[in-house]
Order: C-alpha cells, then structure tokens, then sequence
C-alpha cells in the first residue's frame, strides 16, 4: 500500500488525524520537500508530531529511481507532502505507475493555498479564474504570459490566484514585492495597463500560520512593503461584491476608495 | 476569540491536529452544517472525536441572532464547519463583524474540494477555470449560465469543477447523473453542441473517503451509472496533457480513444 499523505499548509499541526493514523500503521515513512516545504516547520518538528523516523527524498530518488513504488511492492509505505497532495504533477505519476504494478495507494488530503487563499482574501471561490505562477525572471528570460493571463482573468471578471516561484533546493521563495514588481515591469514590456500600479491587489502572507498577513491596497502602495517571511501569494481581484469589498476594507486594509469603485 | 475551524472533506478524522487543539482550548463549540455537512460522519462521532459537546446552529441563529459573534464577546468560541471555512458568504460576514466589534478572530483551515477534486481526477490544478456549481431545476426554474460557463471554460481550455446542489435541510444532494443530464437537456434547450453525449466528464463521489469512486466516461455512457452515496462532483476537462490523459485511462477507467483525442 502506498499513502500520499497531505502534510497541509503551514506547520506539522495542520496534518488530519486521518493522516497521522494512516502514518502510524505503515512501515516506512517517506517524505519530499522538493515541490513545496512546509514554512512554519522542520523536518525534526514533523518528526516529533508523527511520532516516526522520516527519510527525505530528493527529486531523483522519487522520479527515476522510484523508491516509494518500490517499497510499497511489499510494505505499507507513506510519502508525506507539503499542502494537499496531487497538485504536483508528480504525484499524479506515482499514482499511475503504482495502479500499473498493482499496488493500492490512497491519498490523505489537507488544506491547501488553492482554497486557503481565497477564503483568507475574502472573495468568493467560485469568482477565481485561472491560477497564474510568476516565475523567477532575469535579463534573459522575462515570459509575459503570467501578465497576460491575468489580464485575461480580468476580462473576463474572474478574481486571480497568483502563486509566487519557489527554488526550495535553494531556499528562494519569491516575495509579494518581486510579484508585484514583475507585473508592473510586464505591464511597461508590453505597454500595455490592464494591471498598472492603480489595480488591486491583496497580499497573503503565512497562510495557515497563527497570524496570517493579509493586505490589500493599490499595487503602487503595496510594491515597496515589507511582508516578512515566506510563503507570499497574490490575488488580483476583478469586479467585486459589496460583501467582499466590505471584508478588503475591514480585514485587509484596503483603502474604501479604491476598493468602491470596484464594486459590480 | 472566534475560531472557525474547517473539519475538512468527508468525515470526524479529516480535522487538523491544529484545529483539535483549537477546540480544547474554548469554552463553548458551535457548529453550522446548513452549507453543507460531513457526508461520512454523524454529529455524535465528531464530538467523539473532540471530546467535547456540539451544539449545532441553524442559518437563522448565525445571521441574525448572531450567537457566535455575542458568545465571542466574552468567551473563547469555536464555529466548526464542513470543508476550508470562508467558501461560504455566511463565514466571510462573520468575521467582517467580529472584526467590527472588536473580536480577535482565527481560522483554521483544513482539506476542501477545490483543491482535492482537480487532483482526484488526475488534471493540473492550474488548468481549471471558473467552478461552476448546477443548482436543482424545476419545470418552472431552468438556468442555462451553467452549461454557459462550462462553455466558456472549454473554448478556453480549462477544466471546470463542477459542484452539485445541495439542500443540507432536506437531506436532498445532486447526484452526479442529474448533473449530467442538466448537461444534455441545456445543450437541448440551446441547441448548442458544446458539451454533448460525446463529452469527457469526470465523476467523483465521495473524496476524502477510504475509497473515492473516479470515473471518466463519455458524458452518454456516465449518464445511467449509479455512483453511489453522496457527495459527488464532476470535472468536465478541457484539452489534455498525456500524463493527465494517462491518468485518466489508467485510474478513472477512461476508455483510450476518449481521451486520445483530447491530447494536445
């Protein structure tokens, strides 16, 4: 049997008692961190929570050599993952190549930033469009499409998730500054303003932490803010509710001008 | 304090150890279950599980009466709802009022549907569009914006999520061949081929459960199956990479020559 097993979203505490029950009846406990790492933890922090030795893979191990398929031939073996599980593709790969073996697998959901953030923004879930990830950038490599697609989620009226690039095996996190700094720069490349330093934006920072950081204001004011440590993600908010416009004001700070001429 | 702590997917176990400790620590524990309720659970195994007694609210004793917001006053409370609080409007208002009033507010998330559909049905979650949600019709109450919005999301190339209606009071939950069949019958009314018998769609019925039933068809083959107990949802995806086509030929019983074509 092999579990892939939802760690959540911040810290050891935000894994299910499902999931902790399914750890304690395996074996072997894996765990990878290459896709994502939980922010607000350690790997000896998860240790002790688990109440188990965990043996952390690197991309290689999991993708060419296969180690959690190959245990799981003969024991009951849980992979443990930053978020809900299954977002990366490369969980998705596991599950088809255990189903060719004919081994049974069975994935442990927990929170996750897709559902996390646009509750903490205070806009409705089903106004979100596409999910965009902003990229690392340099002198060679600028893709506008993130901008692009944005711009598209707008249109269109749909509220944006913008997730931030992440090197974990170099402990680089992109900041909500960078993010947003990437879409003014996009928006001069292209000239082109459908989002310029006067749209809305909301930072999330910490999300599922004790104390997430939640603010909302024009880019131009929020570009040079400092939000502290990582994880950050966006939103860029299209048309909006009074209701959501009331909880940007209230909750996130945005200023009721800006958010007013917002509302449908 | 007011802590509206998410109880996750489907049943008593899918709470987060953050959110059980959340509850040791308040003196009095509310739940709501009119937006929607743990399909694999009763009220007297979760507080089993919590160790502690539950009283449950109906819609009127949140919105109006308030009483969370008035215990939150001078007690450390605890609201405990189905899935990642903050989808529903109800949960955003309360804390824009807590706030109002003075209240510290935290919210605990846990596992939800938006993130864990995509990836039961092996599809990348940043593929999906807008999630579109078809409500019960009548012979007098027939909207055709949802096969509008499905529409719209396919000519853009993003997967829909689609959720079935619920009417929690009366114990009344959309199956997945309703669903379908609204599907046929908007097409009909249109006369529109978008979405056809020849459709892909994908049924999933009780995620977060030990066994989830993931089941790709073509929308005419699906249409008479019996998927079992609640909750379901569909996914009606758009154009496919071969590793999400593999996923669906391999896990979801997709027949190859369905998805074939859909690889792009």
């Amino acid at each position: 049997m092999l579990y892939i097993i939802g760690l959540g979203l911040y810290d050891e505490n935000d894994i299910s008692i499902k999931g902790l029950r399914a750890i304690e009846d395996c074996d072997e406990v894996y765990a990878e961190f290459y896709t994502a790492m939980l922010q607000g933890s350690s790997l000896s922090a998860i240790e002790r929570r688990i109440g188990r030795n965990v043996k952390v893979l690197g991309r290689g191990e999991i993708e060419e050599e296969r180690i959690p398929i190959e245990r799981a031939l003969e024991l009951d073996v849980a992979l443990l993952v930053a978020g809900d599980p299954l977002v990366a593709t490369t969980h998705t790969e596991l599950l088809i190549d255990a189903h060719r073996r004919g081994i049974e697998t069975r994935v442990i959901h927990s929170s996750s930033i897709i559902s996390a953030a646009p509750g903490l923004a205070g806009l409705q879930a089903y106004k979100f469009g596409r999910i965009i990830t902003i990229p690392f950038t340099s002198d060679n490599y600028f893709p506008t499409s993130p901008y692009t697609n944005i711009g598209e989620n707008l249109k269109a009226g749909s509220h944006s998730l913008v997730l931030l690039d992440i090197e974990a095996h170099r402990n680089r996190y992109m900041t909500a500054s960078e993010g947003l700094r990437y879409l003014l720069k996009a928006s001069e490349k292209l000239d082109d303003d459908t989002i310029s330093g006067e749209n809305l934006a909301v930072v999330i920072a910490r999300a599922g932490s004790e104390k997430p950081l939640v603010r909302a204001d024009r880019i131009a004011a929020l570009v040079d803010e400092d939000f502290g440590d990582p994880l950050h993600c966006l939103v860029v908010p299209a048309g909006l509710h009074f209701i959501e416009a009331d909880y940007l004001v209230e909750i996130a700070g945005a200023p009721r001008a800006v958010v007013e001429r917002m509302i449908l």
